[in-house]
């Protein structure tokens, strides 16, 4: 098989054509196009869409049906960084290690690209010729789902209402379920839905998607105490400074490390109920679990 | 036949109650869902919706099949509203009389509640079972390309762009074709899908629905030079203030009131030749064009 550096290589060049093919199809106005094109180019991972391919692929379906989905997931995660970023939310000047949207163009035109990014992930599934209507109706709804009021808005909504308080362990999981959980779910069950895995295979791959947003948001976590700074393009000890709950200062670190460690098992064991094991996602569960950025 | 305001208080009640229930089904967070029950109740004439459901009905179809677009498209308009009214964008503290989301909650709130608006718009089209999968996602196309990146979000973005500069009519038109008319034509092509009219008079009505956008812009800015701020609950004579490109600069108020005339004729012509003649969309164009709010 493959490496997990090389396919994950290969796979974020693929997606990152694919995006910058879409908003050229789908944009005319040329600042906006500018503005969505700097976020989408600005060196994101794509772990989410590689997540949805990879899934796809664990059940013996190519990419291209899948692309659209992976796609649109990036774009819906693009847009709320965009508009995490802006001085109203979380008032951030850089992302990835360079500017964010507003300090490179403006406020306006960031919320406008956000909005329209937002809106063209819907389009790029509604027009994917290699879904049938009824594959497109599914992936809209799961994708509006994940994303919007009873998802990763509502995560969104929460954790700033929790800023500068402590809260409980029970709480911050629901916090990162939504704002993060639900798109990284999005990924496992729209890619086993593309690979035409069975509502049993689908549902242990849900709770794989679970843990697995777990486990990001814990490492994220502990690299903003452990991190370095160079590679991970942003300052660490930004949660220290001020009162933002994390698993670190909950548990200390070696109980996030460990709440980490039961993740990745409960991971691993789903994969495998769901006949999976020993394909690109059990490398990727692992990769997630000690990312260094 | 009914007379138009009771068939305009009518629907404008129906459409209330539904955009309502759609967002308790599908919004858990409190306060998410207060600022985006406060930004949809905030007494719109819900004309694009209405426009809508007459269009369906004037092809025979009930209003059942057609109300989950036509509440799609009225959350397109809030949340373009909300993040309109932004201190970025517009920087109103006022809209329809009452404080304007971001006033009334705060920035981070306003966007979100924007952000979740939209989202919901393409969710509840997937999610109408008295829907194929074929029309939702017809539908899905249709307003995704009427409001993003080629259609609303695009106008939007010219309109900044275009700010305290003096601009010619073709270049004002392009803004309003794109700002408020893509809305519209996605009312009346909707609407004509829904009701199963024939290509041919579906184009004929997409020609109603532009010149009916531009009779909707050209009395907007006719209103802000002749009309009633009680009455229209915003003050009056902003345009003068500021350098914005209007009807009324352009052509004078005599030259504004002739071109919207005309477009008037067009309408009603369209209309004619799309077998639509002596249906309650005929009492709604000369509506648009007389409106006093």
């Amino acid at each position: 098989m493959e490496g997990l550096p090389e396919y994950l290589a290969r796979k974020k060049n693929y997606i990152n054509d694919h995006l910058i093919q879409y908003i050229y199809e789908y944009t005319d106005e040329g600042r906006l196009r500018e503005a969505m094109l700097y976020s989408v180019q600005a060196g994101g991972k794509r772990l989410r869409p590689i997540l949805l391919l990879a899934t796809a692929e664990a059940y013996g379906e190519n990419e291209i049906k899948a692309m659209a989905a992976a796609c649109a997931l990036e774009m819906i995660h693009t847009y709320s960084l965009i508009h995490d970023d802006l001085p109203a939310m979380d008032d951030d000047d850089v992302r990835r290690g360079q500017m964010t949207s507003h300090r490179k163009f403006d406020e306006a035109t960031a919320i406008l690209a956000g909005d329209a990014l937002l809106t063209l992930s819907f389009q790029v599934i509604a027009e994917e010729e290699n879904l049938t209507s009824e594959e497109r109706i599914f992936l809209v709804k799961e994708l509006s789902s994940a994303s919007g009021g009873r998802g990763m808005v509502a995560g969104q909504m929460l954790d700033m209402q929790s800023e500068d308080k402590q809260v409980s362990l029970h709480a911050l999981e629901t916090i990162h379920k939504n704002k993060t959980g639900r798109l990284l779910n999005f990924a496992v069950s729209a890619g086993a839905y593309i690979g035409n895995a069975s509502q049993e295979e689908r549902k242990e791959l849900v709770n794989m998607g679970e843990a697995l947003g777990l486990i990001f948001q814990i490492q994220d976590d502990i690299l903003d105490v452990t991190g370095d700074a160079e590679v991970m393009g942003k300052p660490v000890g930004s949660d220290e400074g001020n009162f933002k709950s994390t698993y670190p200062k909950l548990l200390g670190l070696d109980g996030a490390m460990e709440q980490k460690n039961n993740y990745v098992q409960q991971a691993q064991q789903s994969l495998i109920a769901a006949g999976a094991e020993g394909t690109m996602l059990s490398k990727l569960i692992d990769y997630l679990s000690k990312r260094d950025h």
